[in-house]
This record gives structure tokens, sequence and C-alpha cells, in this order.
């Protein structure tokens, strides 16, 4: 431990801050608010397995006299090109950070360490990293306990790898299904998605960032950050999946009231997070990164929001659709609260542009003290160097596994069951077909690491054939996701397959599986399009009709005239009117993860009872969006002439093997809170979790109001017969809607509606 | 003429409504702003031809003292079941005006006359009256000049006949083709549609308000106001074409930046206008008809606006979705500064309001003194009456339609041809099929009035038959638009009937045609679907797909590999892109009007050089939804995985049997002009029009600008090798955009674009 105050445990944050900000020459300040290297290439491995640190990496770090962050030195996947052969394994990990951590500390003046930074969007996107279920799916458990403990089992991984800081996606809502990245999102409604992200950041961080106490004015003795609490950055800031026309990182042009009903409570909910990530979009024309509005009145002024903004990858470099020069959007950048960057060369030129008087340091000066009090805040100072997990990161994904098929089951929505599920086990033969049947990667979403080859016997096939194990169970490709060459005759040998089957298990869907040899964007999003792949990021459908010839497939084994279970995997609801009308079932999977097959065949046969409900209005097609369900409540044509404008299934809808009964609906209103209490029952014949959703119709204003908004939800279990009372507790912040005048105003009064009960009630005195 | 100053037309109008509302009651003042009748059920007309006023109307006159506005009264359609038989021809019109007038004049304490009040989106919708093509035709014309005289001939039409004031739609944008109303729409563009608004308020108003001084503050004498001089009420206002999912008056959700820069150019353009209609939809939660920022601030206060609003029918009940009681609407209604309601029960509250003191009787009185104002303003108390027309209407009404015709030419776009036309004059055969091909309502838009038997001749088919004089012509329906059962037979029909031809015509396309058996809501909109009807006030879609067995019986016909012509009659752009592969040629009809047949058959002959230039982005399909061109130019991913993001054809597009050359692009820059000079040459073969459209990309601020913007236009014709300058004035305020911090602020440059040519221009100093 050196001798300067910015050394001192003992000072407040702030105060070592300030100390070593005083020390610090332009040049290095600038250093700490770049994160300008792709990870992957800071390390070279030898073939005597030995680890070498790049020229590239050298040369940054003597650049910038240091280095602020350094994202994705674990990323595994085709973008980086890395593989088994080439990447670093979880066990060894530590020994890589420190490595790197050594180096910095060393090139650095001040000894300043790097913050290690990584994706996991669901899960680490790293070799031997758990894989959960994508958000969309992780969205239908509506369990938050359930998303802490993912997320805290997440930090431990991670944590054990010597990772800083984790990106998340927890912001972005899905709007328009056509957009590739809905499968990042919790689904399109702003209180689940900020519940979601709460238990993210607690699951992560924990309580290192409280609303009590700003962090700077505590000492890291004070703060007593735990080894397994990490930071996590949530994506994105904000309004993405408004895009017009789904189109990824495209035009917003939502209007201040619409963004503030929906979007103020997702901003809050990200108080405590250690960082956010500024947003691709604009928002009705002000890109997100140029934004101060948004970063510094409304999350740091009047959210009370702490961390850093980081930018998103090559964001500022695309500010050139506002501004010539990369100076002038560096100085926007920084002066909208723009922290960090992101593998930009835009904030390289920081230091030209205070030199040449075209950025004022002071706004440097900002953003490279917010970067170095997280860097203190995460223990980086006391701490630079990362433990050897020894049995802890193997005990640590042993949990995480468990947990993972917990978080598959609760993810899974079964949308239709005439009687035909659950299945018996003394089934004789199971025909199970399809694209997504036996592939691992299907089952993944995008931002996801090469599997090991021993992963394999985790697809739904595999694990139908496990649990079915009185069964004869056979498999048959079918047809590809999307291809519709030369399809036939994989279809006629599926059907064939069929032919003496009791039950066939029709495994359809999407894919946001990448090849190695596709093409990527410097941002990492694809541009060139693998035949099979059809969603995530930039991967976005004009139409959303099932790929290839899947539909054909399914009509071919209808033709058998026996009963058929569709499983669908998808990251994105598709056009499946058709499939329910061929199938006696349909059961979801959002890209459920590594455990999803063991989750899909625990559910077939009923050892899992689904209770994942929709956190999407599931449209019928694209052509009837957008049909998100808090739209105004205007008087209008509701109806196409030739269709419905209703979507196919409501939010919250899913089925269970058993069945609830809701009563007894009693509001009671207190001075600034109301409590809500309503007795649910298992009239089933199933154990099953029931998922209660408490909306709200807000009444008065000057405006109109919309349909309905999700305020409160919880999730029970109940046996048959076995009933509960629950109670919800809203505060007066959540009858609070943006008038005409722009104001943000209480309601008058609301509809309460929990099911099938309402209650209306005043407000007014 | 009274002897009471407000009937002395040497004092001003302002001074004389003051001395009229100084006399009236609080009951008069309320009789004054309500337009509640359906003009239809006003009269009845006895078996001996006598009309007789109805029991309903004396009884609304009674109540209210005298009458505000009296619409419809000569509306003849299927909702108001107005034909031939119950109807009044227009010759008889002026009777019937002075027969209300009369009365309402005896039962008014001041002997104020009424305002009749008549639809006229493309012609007045009453019997007998002209029927052009609709805006969404008319403005592909990029003619202003023709739409002015259009527009006076429309005024004269509807003088003769005793009326004060037309609707016309000219402020809503065809933002989303799935809107049913999209057909009244001059199209996407603010631009087109602000200088189509100015053309009609010029033509059928000529100078009754202009910006050089309030019209309050002349006199009748000074005004001058000639018989033919009618005043128009602009619909809507505003935004109604921005509806979510393109739902007939659906909630609107963009920002003060997209409102701004997209509407302020449009609503400026009703600056001289009699006044404007209130749209139905809200614009981010509020509704237009409460939106006093909208009225009173930005188009009163801010434009210098000098007319009434006038609400949308029932629009004021629709209220409910914001308040819980009527009188709590028409105060909001009144405060916002609308003046005259229509067919609501709502403004018929306001005398309680004012007594039990829930509206103030100021702002009745300020909406009253405006119906007042413009009833002054028309002449009514110094010419109450109507002359017999005599021949004056016969001969207007062969003007128009001479006119109609030069309309109905400019309106269609030729988008596909491969040599095919112009058609050779001496063809042996000629074959017409389709559901459009013989039907006159089906060239008519929705507002349409019922028409005479004897103009059965004017439909496509005996048109072509009429101009193809030496060839043998036959028709054949082929299939109805929209009905899929028992089409069969009727595409073997047309096959059969096409087998010689030397050319086949196929008119396909959607129909806005109604039928008398069809019900209607309140308002009039659609409420039963008709068969073939699918586009129309409330007929929106979700498809753009051609109906029924359009599209087969195209392919029917391909069969016979004989050259085919595809004529598409539309209220909105269908996907056509299987039409294009299978045809030669394709030319579309926007619902032409009644010399639409004519004007094809010209145009296939090559009498007519078509010159249409498409006012919307026609787009694939509706998956790829918005495609309007002046989108921010965002760094997005423009395509879809499974098509492309970019529309088939661009916002401008349209074929001519000639070509054109662009030239010699000049910019000169003066003190608060630009002046741009462009030289067009024909280089083809046939004479021809070209409409010349100028583009500006801004640049500067700190948002996202446009890819572009149409700021002008004008149309020539030119001879063979025939060359011209042509020179654009743009004035400063064109080079506006809403900046990051939400102010008006002029760009630091843009860029010029005509046709293949750009000049960059800075605008710093």
């Amino acid at each position: 431990m050196g001798n300067f105050p910015y050394q001192n445990p003992n000072l407040t944050i702030r105060e070592r801050v300030a100390d070593l900000m005083d020390r610090m020459s332009l040049e290095e300040k600038v250093g700490q608010v770049n994160q300008h290297l792709y990870g992957w290439e800071c390390y070279e491995k030898k073939k005597d397995g030995q680890i070498e640190l790049t020229d590239k990496f050298k040369e940054h770090v003597k650049w910038g006299k240091g280095i602020g962050a350094l994202y994705g030195l674990f990323r595994a996947d085709p973008w980086s090109k890395v593989g088994f052969e080439t990447g670093i394994a979880p066990e060894d990990s530590w020994r890589l950070v420190n490595q790197v951590q050594e180096y910095v500390i060393n090139q650095s003046r001040w000894e300043i360490p790097a913050l290690i930074v990584e994706e996991c969007p669901h899960g680490h996107q790293g070799l031997g990293g758990i894989s959960y279920p994508t958000n969309l799916g992780r969205g239908n458990s509506f369990n938050t306990e359930l998303t802490k403990q993912s997320s805290h089992l997440m930090a431990q991984e991670l944590a054990a790898k010597g990772v800083h800081l984790a990106l998340v996606s927890t912001l972005d809502l899905a709007k328009d299904p056509r957009w590739g990245r809905t499968e990042e999102c919790f689904g399109e409604d702003p209180i689940l998605a900020a519940r979601m992200s709460e238990a993210v950041i607690t699951g992560f961080q924990g309580d290192l960032i409280s609303e009590e106490a700003a962090y700077l004015d505590k000492t890291v003795v004070e703060i007593n950050k735990q080894p397994e609490q990490i930071g996590v950055v949530l994506k994105h800031c904000i309004a993405q999946g408004e895009a017009l026309g789904g189109h990824n990182s495209g035009t917003v042009t939502i209007g201040g009231r619409e963004f503030k009903d929906i979007y103020f409570p997702l901003l809050k909910s990200a108080r405590n997070a250690v960082g956010v990530m500024a947003a691709y979009n604009d928002v009705d024309g002000v890109p997100c990164h140029i934004n101060g509005q948004l970063f510094q009145k409304t999350l740091r002024e009047q959210i009370g929001y702490q961390g850093i903004v980081m930018a998103d990858g090559i964001a500022l470099d695309r500010l050139e659709d506002v501004f010539d020069e990369k100076i002038t959007s560096a100085n926007a950048a920084l002066e909208a609260g723009v922290d960090l960057s992101l593998w930009d060369e835009t904030y390289l030129q920081i230091t030209e542009g205070v030199k040449s008087e075209r950025i004022k340091e002071s706004v440097l000066d900002a953003a490279c003290a917010r970067v170095l009090g997280i860097k203190l805040l995460l223990g980086l100072f006391e701490h630079p160097f990362v433990e050897d997990p020894q049995e802890k990161l193997a005990k640590v994904l042993d949990e995480s596994k468990e947990n993972n098929l917990r978080v598959a089951e609760e993810s899974l929505t079964l949308l239709k069951n005439d009687g035909l599920l659950p299945l018996d086990h003394k089934i004789k033969k199971v025909a199970v077909v399809g694209p997504n049947a036996n592939s691992l990667y299907a089952l993944l979403g995008d931002y996801s690491a090469p599997q090991a080859a021993e992963m394999a016997h985790l697809t739904i096939f595999h694990q139908i054939q496990t649990i079915f194990s009185e069964s004869e169970v056979v498999f048959s490709e079918g047809c590809e996701v999307r291809n519709t060459k030369n399809q036939l005759p994989k279809i006629e040998a599926a059907v064939k397959d069929c032919q003496d089957a009791d039950v066939i298990i029709c495994v359809l869907g999407g894919s946001s599986a990448r090849n190695f040899d596709m093409e990527f964007l410097k941002n990492g999003a694809v541009s060139s399009k693998g035949i099979n792949m059809d969603s995530g990021e930039n991967v976005d459908v004009a139409s959303l009709s099932l790929g290839g010839q899947q539909l054909m497939l399914l009509k071919a084994v209808k033709e058998l005239e026996k009963p058929i279970v569709t499983v669908l995997i998808q990251g994105r609801p598709y056009d499946i009117q058709e499939v329910q009308q061929l199938s006696d079932a349909v059961l979801v999977g959002w890209f459920p993860g590594q455990a999803g097959g063991t989750a899909i065949a625990r559910t077939l046969i009923g050892d899992n009872n689904p209770n994942g409900r929709l956190n999407v209005s599931y449209p019928l097609n694209s052509q009837q969006l957008p049909v998100y369900y808090y739209q105004r409540a205007a008087s209008k044509k509701d109806d196409y002439y030739d269709q419905t404008g209703a979507p196919l299934h409501e939010f919250g809808y899913g089925l269970s093997y058993t069945q609830f009964s809701y009563e007894r609906l009693h509001v009671h209103q207190e001075s600034d809170t109301m409590t809500i209490s309503v007795t649910v029952k298992n009239v089933g014949e199933f154990t099953g979790k029931e998922t209660v959703l408490v909306f709200v119709r807000l009444l008065g204003g000057r405006v109109i109001q919309r349909h309905k908004q999700l305020k409160a939800f919880d999730k029970i279990e109940l046996m048959p017969d076995e009933s509960t009372e629950l109670t919800f507790t809203l505060s007066d912040d959540q009858f609070y809607f943006t008038d005409m005048d722009q104001l943000y105003k209480r309601a008058d009064g609301c509809q309460i509606m929990v099911k099938n009960l309402s209650e209306e009630v005043s407000f007014k005195n």
C-alpha cells in the first residue's frame, strides 16, 4: 500500500478521487475514460500454453499511461474468433487478469488498475460459462427472487475469473418483435423490466450502492465490499426498442409524455447500478450519447444515480450522424455525461480536444473522476489482483447449473394444451423432429460462447431420451431453420421416423446461433447473414413467419394423424396461428439456455408444471404491429378489415397443468400507499406456480390514459385446493403520469385489475 | 337591412360582432357554436316534389334560438341513405338553402343566418356533383395551379348551390398505408401537402383572408367578397396519419421535435383558411380537441390564423376518453379554441355548464364571436339568400368536367413500362378484365355521392372502347375485389375472352365504394364491412396484399403469354411486387374520379403522356412499415434479414413516355433567401411534363437530421429536345429545424439535391 492519500482506505472515496485527480496529467485522465481495445486481442496463447500480452495491448497502455477499462478479455464467439484452442479456460482466467493488471499497474505512474469488463447478457459470454435463458425467457418467470439468485451466481462466477463489471441487458423493452434484439429484453413492460433490473443489481452488487448515502462519501472500509460483489452496467439507456420499423439502432420518434410514462420508472430502477450503457438510438432526434438531459438531469440529478455511463460499441464514432469532427462528438458526449468509451476512436481524441480548447478539461475531469470512483468502490486499489479461485469456481458452476434449470423451467410458456400434456412416461415411442430439436446452439441466444463437446447431451432430443427412459425416442432433423433448398428429403425422412410414433414432438422456431464463418461489423453485430440465423443483434426481420420449410414439416407430420406437441425455440414471437391449429399442445422456450433441453423434457413429462407467463403481447403477425398492451385507450378503430387488431395472446398469458381462481379483491388506501389483497386458489389437480399481476388504469388528467399498466406482481406456488391471500403495496409514485402540461402528476383515481377482478378507487378527498 | 350596428356594412366586422354579442342571450350564443344536425334529416321530399322542413330541424332551431351551422344538407350517400329519389338535384339546391335560411332567420331574434356546410373531399359529395380524383391522386400531379383551378370550380359549384363552407382534407399525411383514409391525403410529404392546402384555400376563398390585415378590422365593403368565394375548412388538425398501427383515429406517440419539424409547415399553410377541423387523434396523449397549445398558441398566436376551429363528427363526445362529464369536455374544448361542434351532444350542454359555472362564459363568447365573424366575413348578413344560379351552374359543371379530366390525367402514375405503352391505336383486339374495369363507383373514393345512370359510360372499359375506336374491345370481370368465393368461373370466363386478344388490360386494385346495405357509425364511418370495400374511413387493413383472387386472375391471363398492362385503381399502395413481375406495364389510378376512365384510356393510347409522380414512398408490403422518406438519417441496420428495408418505389418516382435530363444546378445565397436554378431537358421522343423536386438535407445542430426533405417543386412541359432553366427561391424559414433544446433554429448549412445533382451550402459566415 502506498503512502499517497488516494491510497488510504480510511479516506472517503471522494477524498481519494480528488487527491488522485490532482496528481494526474491530461494524458493520464484521457487514458482512464477510454475502453478502446477488444480484450481478446490483448493476449496470445502460445503453443506451450503460456499467455503473452500483445504489442497492441502494450502500445495502448503506453498511450493511455495506464488504461481505463478492458472489454472482453474472455469473450469467446464467432466474432472474436476465440474458441477453446485460442481462448482462456475459466479456471485460468484469474491468471490472465493478474497478468494484465500487473502490466497496467506497472505502466501507470499512480498504479491505477484497469476495470475488467465482460458481457453477461444471459450468463458470461466466455468459455465454460453458464448460459441461462435469454431475458425474453427469464422475464416470463416474473420471478425476481430467482433472477436475483441467478445474478448472484453469475457475479460469483465472474468474480472468480477476476471480472469487475458485467454488461447486462435489462433496460431495453421489446416493443417491436421484428427487432433482432427482442430476445435481450425482459419483455415489453417497463415495470417488469424495472423489477428485474433491480433484482440484477442486487444479485450482482448486493448493497454496494444504496439510496441512503453517496458511496463517494464512504470509505472502502465502511463499504466492505465482498469478493463476489461485482458491478453491473445495465444496457441500454434508453428506448432502443422503440426504433421505427424494428430496425436495429433505428430512429425513435416518441414524445415527452410517452417517454416519461414508460421510461422514467425504468430509469429509476437503474438507481443503484455501478453503470449504465448509453443506447445507439436517438430519442426524437437526439442521440442518447449526447443527451445530457437524460444522463445529467434525469438520471443523476433527479434520480440520484451514482454510477458511470458507458458508451456503446463505436457509438461515439456514429455521432458523425450529427457532428463533422470526432472532437466535437467527444465534447458533446462528455458534456452529456458519458464517462467511458467503447472501442471508438472518438474518446482517443480528447487530449487534442482539450489542448485545442475544444473540450473543457472540467468535463473530462468529471468523467475521469466517476471512472476512478467506481474503481475505488469496486476495491481495485486495495485488491488489484484476483486470487486463485481454486475449487470455488467449480462449486459456483455446479450451483449455477441447478439454478439455471429452475430458471429455464420458469421461462417456458405453454400456449396451448388440448389435454395432451403432460405426456405419459410409459408412452411407447416418441418421435422428436425439427431443426431445433438436437442442436445445443439452437437453445442459446445471441452473445453465447462456444460450447464444449461434452455439452451435446443437453439438447432437447437427448434430454427427452433421458427422461422418457421407458420409451423409444427417435430424432430426425426434418428441415433447417431458414434454408428452403433441398428440404424435402429431410421432411420425408422425418415423416418416416414418425410413422409408428405415439406422439410427435416437433421442435421449430428461430435461431440466434452464430457461425465462425460469418462476418461482423466493428461493434460485433452480424453483417453477413448466416443462412439459418434469423435473430440476434442486427438480424431484424420484416415477416414473423416461421422460416424455411418448417410449416411444411409440421403439415407433413400432421398428415399422420398422431398427437403433436410443438415446441418453439425462439428469440421473438413468430406467427404461430397455423402452428396452433396443427398442434395439440404448444410450448415455447425463449432460447432457454443450456438447461433448456432438460427443462422442456421435464415439462413434457410433467416433472415441471409450466408457469411462465408471456412478457410480450404475442402478435398474430408483423402486419398488425404494434400490439403492446399499454397503449393509450383512444376511441379508435381497433380491428382491421382483414384481421383483428388484437394480439394472438395477451401479455401475461400462459397455461399451467392446473388452474387458479381469484377472489376477494380488496383495496385499502392509506396516506401515501395503497394495499391490495387478493386470494388465489389452486382449483386444479397439480401443484403449480401462479404469477399474480396487478394492473392499474389511471383516471384523470387531460390526456388519454392507457388501457392498463402493470404495477406489481408476485409468484406463488400452491398445491391442489390450497389457497393464499397475497398483499401488494403500491407506493404513491406508481400513480403518476405526464399530463397535458408535461407535468408529472398524481392521478385522480384508478381502476385496480387483478385477473377477472376489478375495483375503482378515487384519490380525491 | 336592419338598423342595428351589427347590421351596418360600413362598420368593421369586429365592431359588428361586438355589438351583436352584446345583445345575445346565453342560449343564443350556445346555439351559434352548435352544428348538431345531420343536414339530410332537416328536409323531406314529398311525393309532389315539394320540400318540407322536418320537425327535428325546427325543434333544434327553436332550441338554439337560431342555428350555428348546418352540415350536409345535400349529402347523398349510403350512410345518409339519400339517393336520387330522396335527395336534392343540384339545380334545386339553392331553393332548399333559402327555405332553411328563411326559417332560421325568422326564428332568430337577431336574424342570424346559418352556415351551410358541405363535404368536398374530392368534389362535392352531393347529387350530380363533380367527383375528382382523391387527394392521393391529385397529390401525384404536384400541380398546385391545377389544384387551385379545380378548387375554384368546386367553389363555384358549391356557391351556386348556396353552400358557405366546404370541408376539404388537406392536412393529413399518408404515413401508414394500412390506414383507410390514406386516399384522402396529398401523400406523405408536409411541403407538398402545405402547397396543396394553400392552392385549395386560394382556389376556394380567393383573398378573403390574407396575411396583411385581420379581416375583423375590415368592413364587408372593403372585403368585397364575390359570390363564388366560399370558405374552406381544412381537415384535420393534426397528425392523424401518425396513428399507431394505421388504426383510424388511433393514438399518436410522436415527440415535440418530430411534430414541429413535420407539422409546423403544414399548420402554417392553413394560415388563411376560414376554418380547420380538429382531428380525432391525440398527439402524445393530448386529444387535439382539447389541445390549446395547438389551436390557441401555435395556430392563432404564433401563425396568425384568423379562422374557426370546427370539431370533427362526434369527436367532442369521444372526449369521454378523458373526462367523465360532457360539460367538462365542453369546457376543455372551448378553452382549447374549438368554436363549432359537429353532431355531438357535448356542446349542447354549454348552457348548463355556464349556468353552473363549470364553463366560463368568456370562452363561449370567444367561440361564438369567431363563428359570427366568419358569418359576417362570408357575407351571410348582407346576402343570406342565394340566387337562382340559372345556367351558371350548368356552365361551371361543364368547365369542371374538362378540368377534372386534366386533373385525372396528371394524377396517374406509370410505375412500369417495358415499352408496351403507349399502345398502338390500330391494335386489333383489346381485352379489358378485372373487378375495377367496368365500375364507375370503383373509380371514386370514399365520400362519394350516388352517380346518375347515364354516367355508366365513364368506366375504364367503356372509355377504352370509345378511344380504341378501330379495335375490338371486350370486357370480363375476372373476379371481385375482395370476395374469394366462387371466383373461378369468372376467372375462366376472363381467360377465354383474352385468348385471341392482342393486349390484355387487367384492371385490379381496391375499392372505397360503399353500398346502401352497409352499416355506419354515428360519424358516418363504416361499421359493417362490405365484402368488396377495402379502403376509406374506418376500413384499415393489416395486409397490403391485393384482395380476393386478383393475383390468381393475373396469373391466369399471364399464361396466355400476351402483353399485359395492369391498371391499378386504388386508394393506398398495395403490394404489387408480383403484379410488376407479371405485367409489361403498370399504371396506377388513385381512385381517379369520374374522368378517371377517360384519362386512363387516353394514357394507354398515348393521347396523354403520364406525368404523375408518387407522393408516397411505395412500400413492398406492410411488414416493412414505416418507409416514409424523411426519417432521420440514423446509422442503423437498414435492411431486414428477409427483405430490403427500402420501399419498392421512392417518393417522387413515376415514368413518362419520354425522358428528362438534369444539368447545371446552381445555388445562390442572398441575405434571407436562396435561389436554386437547374436546367431540365426533354431527351426523349414525346412531349411530356416533368415534376422537378428540390430536396434539402439540413446540416448542423445536435440532432440527427433527416435524409432529405422536399422544399420546393415545379412542373413544366417540354417538347422533345426542348430544355428550360427553372428557378426556385427558398425562404429562410425553410432551413429551420427543432434542435436538442427544443428551439427552432436555422441550420448551419444544407445539401441541395435535384434529381442526380447535388450541392452543399454553408450558412456560416
